[in-house]
């Protein structure tokens, strides 16, 4: 991930492989507790069900298509923000491009998530569309993405700048913030909320696959969901004798 | 079904599973005889293919979030509305949850899908979104959706009042109207009607079987769909011999 | 296809069955350069993934439903704008259905699907609903669709005419225009430009072939993709050499 | 107006006159009586507030912008569908302009506003938008519009036919359709309806301003609005002692 | 206002004067500091500048119209939801229509704003659409709307019941909330916040006119806006010596 | 403007006064010319009818709230980007601010306003909402918005960074970038083509005026509009004569 160069704090050890565990549903939660409301992208689904994924974000921002502009930056050159971001992108590292939402051309296809697999990335996310999309399925790196469209991304988009801060399916997202994906679709993580998240929304998946069997051996929800003290002691005591 | 406390007359016998075989097209379009122009939801979708659904609306309805409301209502009660529609549910009965049409937070997760399934219930139908949807699609209840989000509902929503009159994908639904899905998605049918809506669907389902095989077999439209009269008397005739 | 009534050219031999080959990515691409920036259809889904799909436009136009226009035409007339042209399409026609976008209602179902089918259609594209989806299935001819939805066409569409331009998805079509579908979706191929295109999309397919094997390989962009010179004299070569 | 050539029965002397005087809001309820539940468009208003306007409908059809159709059909030659239209219009004609409801290109500007003004025309009406907006208000023709854009129409449409069957603001309009605009915006009368909607309308005006005046003096709505046949009574002798 | 039934606390004297006097922008943010986000409804528009409105919530609510419904409510009837809030209000009341933000029909016309008016409401507030725009001018009582369509409301919805919870433009509002409404929009004061929130806006407005007439005169926004304790100091005093 | 310390080129002597002179009809069109095809802005109009604006952008970009980076930058401090592009616009710069187009919360209100007004801005431009709308049309600046939300913007909101590439109103804008509003609204123009889009425009505008006086005085559209190589020279002839 070309984030090294960024001089960003390292994740404490073993924080990816535990939010790895986590569900976005309970991180969404529990960000939720720390004040942050908005941290699950809007309209942006996995390509294949039962996708995981867990990364750090590398951004790219596209703004609307000009003319002008884009014949000054031909995606020949390593430095145009497309290449530049691909090309370089370090094990862990998850491509995330702002496409502002827009399905109306695909933001790339299968040889650039070809490019990001074989540099070990982590996975693509996106809020605009892709192409090629039997070909992305071929390449096997999971894949977010707000839609499918097979023209290229320079009928309607310009790649305007990386390693800033954009949005992504409403949410905002700081390079090497860190992002989690299941079937629901992707979380942004703070980074410096990464390591207290991991824990607290593992626990939480824990008692809720508690709760889950309470409530299919036929419970009432009433002080079970969401637990009370009594119930909260009760699974303490449960995972004591696992 | 909670239902029982609202004082609706029962249904005839054998009318909820007539309907259990009839299309949703062929539903729609009788209830559109009957003067019922819109009677089938608009981007709700199964969550599973080749899912069937029947049964009865309880119906629960959410506003925009408001944070001084929410204070008063904590999920905890067996007052809080969510909670006691889905607590209390009875057999047969669909929750229907009027979100709005918003994508933005999840409506309910896995366990209270548990809690509905472990009542008894005949399905889960919202115009909003569900979280945790391996969970869900784990518990095997009739699921019919606007999509999927992670976020605990009290991002967006404020639970406000249940069996009382809503909307749901742009269709009004009464408490104890009949729901139908298939994997076209919901049609609501009036309670008053089911019963003769269920005769006619099923012929109506019969007969295009009919033309069906008349149309792959080479035959024209003309004359066969819509059928003239000749080919309805066609039709009675090879009923006969079947 | 009834668009021989037309007098159209008849395409050059071989250009159909090599634009069955062609990937709409490379098609979007090549129209691209010809300067045609919106040739591809934005929210038109393959109904069944791995779908591929090659044909003549036969164009049917609806608008919005108005009462006393409909009474003057039955759809038992073979007149009718959809009974005629799905009745009497011809052999490689696909039928393009303009439903302005709209998904609050089917545009057909698997009757008139059926028919196409024997008739020897290609294909099936609308940007509005289709009704008994699972039938459609059944009937298995490629299908493009914006939605699903059980209500019949009559809700709120009026089928005004046939045989004319119109648009389908953002983008317009003219009757023989030639439309290639595959997984991404439906292009729409100037009928003029067809034989042209046909090339240039496949040799575009097959080096970006040679192309993906040289990422996976570990090669950098740079250079690569796009090609400069050496890459395209590379690929040339190797070419030969298989 | 051009219409002149498509041999539509004159409308009977007058109707054009009453249907001046009647608002918009009565003649759509009529229309609604008759069964016609979508006549009045959606999204159109007027560019001037006070605007009165009656005429008959002169229909141009936009499809997206394509660049090879536009090549071959410049605005210089007076076969070009706008052209055709605009230079052509007749007294009392009404351009209608179906734009499929883009706000981001103008539709047309002051120079063409200006020829339908010197030809007579009573007006124009689009879903899209318009350009030039202070030179159009100098013109000084009924304008009802989607917006204001001052992009040129061939940014984003192609003008494709005219005198047919089109849509604007989600109300189907037939060459020869009346149309009839005040503040609240545009309906739609289908020509055969013409002269029995303008007597309703007029009536219906009529008793409001009756029943508007008992409200005002302090009735209560129960009994008075809708009127029952004791208030139709009280204004039948009401107009007599006017 | 037929709250009268409903068992509400008065306000404290004087608070509706004292919240006549705030701006909607002063309001929301103080509603911000207690917690309330979302208060301030979206796309609800003043029908003319400088519209000042103040009063208590008197609620209507609107569902999809679906015609059996319809059949069996006629609003001839005392119980019509419609009817009976707009008879019946009393001195202060402003009645709120939850539209689902339709803006496809109007929700009322001239004839019902005047009963409004009459009976000494303080406003009318609708996320939908009113017809007869004209004559609703002429009644001259504050209107906030989505849009103008001169449908009748039965086209589209179905007035399902009243005094009962809604949305209006995104936000929840309890009948007897306080809605102040300038030529911003309307905000929804919690009933029970409404004094406290008179007495912060008030004052919030109060500095605000202080520090605008500091930027005016020439000064930097750093530590004047947001004001720092200096600036806070500096706007008691000049207080002090008005 | 505080854009002097990004090092661009000055703009040519005379080239916004030209610009001033200009409709942004004319110098849309003339953008067209060059290739640009998306210049003018979508959903961004004017607050008061008959503005003139010219200037150059000074940009601020905006992203979705997010609760954990807004404690990081108080508005208190001088390089809260907000604060920094508006306490330090120079003399005839605009600034523009990427809302992403939501209309959910105002982006800034009349104190910040008047500081743009006191440092000789020449307007301010965004796709968002302003606040205190009455209170801003006192400053008398020329303002271009989305619309109109009376909440503070960060409810919304997050002011990311300043003096960067954005887009608004679906148009891609570079810091230094000029700016031309009128009541179409907004046209950006690549500060590289600012003096020959002022020649072109004025050119534009003036063979109009004489095509206008033409159609005014009842000559046909063909081979005057668009002109034809006579109507240029008669054109060039009168303004000789002039």
């Amino acid at each position: 991930m070309s984030l090294s160069g960024l001089g960003l704090e390292p994740l404490p050890a073993g924080v990816l492989e535990t939010l790895g565990r986590a569900s976005t549903a309970s991180i969404t939660s529990e960000l939720f507790k720390l004040g942050i409301r908005h941290s699950f992208m809007t309209g942006v689904d996995p390509l294949e069900s039962n996708t995981r994924m867990v990364g750090e974000a590398v951004t790219l921002r596209y703004l609307p298509f000009r003319e002008d502009l884009n014949a000054l930056q031909p995606s020949s050159l390593p430095e145009h923000p497309q290449r530049k971001t691909i090309d370089n992108i370090e094990k862990g590292g998850i491509l995330v491009i702002d496409a502002r939402g827009s399905l109306r051309s695909g933001t790339l296809g299968e040889i650039l998530m070809a490019r990001l697999k074989a540099r070990g990335a982590a996975g693509m996310v996106t809020d605009g569309a892709i192409r090629d999309v039997e070909g992305i399925r071929g390449v096997g790196l999971p894949t977010y993405i707000g839609g499918v469209h097979a023209s290229a991304s320079n009928t309607v988009h310009y790649a305007a700048d990386a390693y800033v801060p954009i949005q992504c399916g409403g949410v905002t997202i700081i390079p090497g913030d860190v992002l989690v994906g299941d079937s629901d679709g992707v979380v942004v993580i703070p980074r410096k909320y990464a390591a207290q998240i991991a824990d607290q929304a593992v626990y939480h998946d824990d008692i809720e696959v508690y709760i889950y069997e309470r409530i299919t051996g036929g419970d009432s929800l009433i002080g079970v969901y969401p637990p009370n003290e009594q119930t909260v002691r009760d699974y303490e005591s449960s995972k004591k004798n696992r």
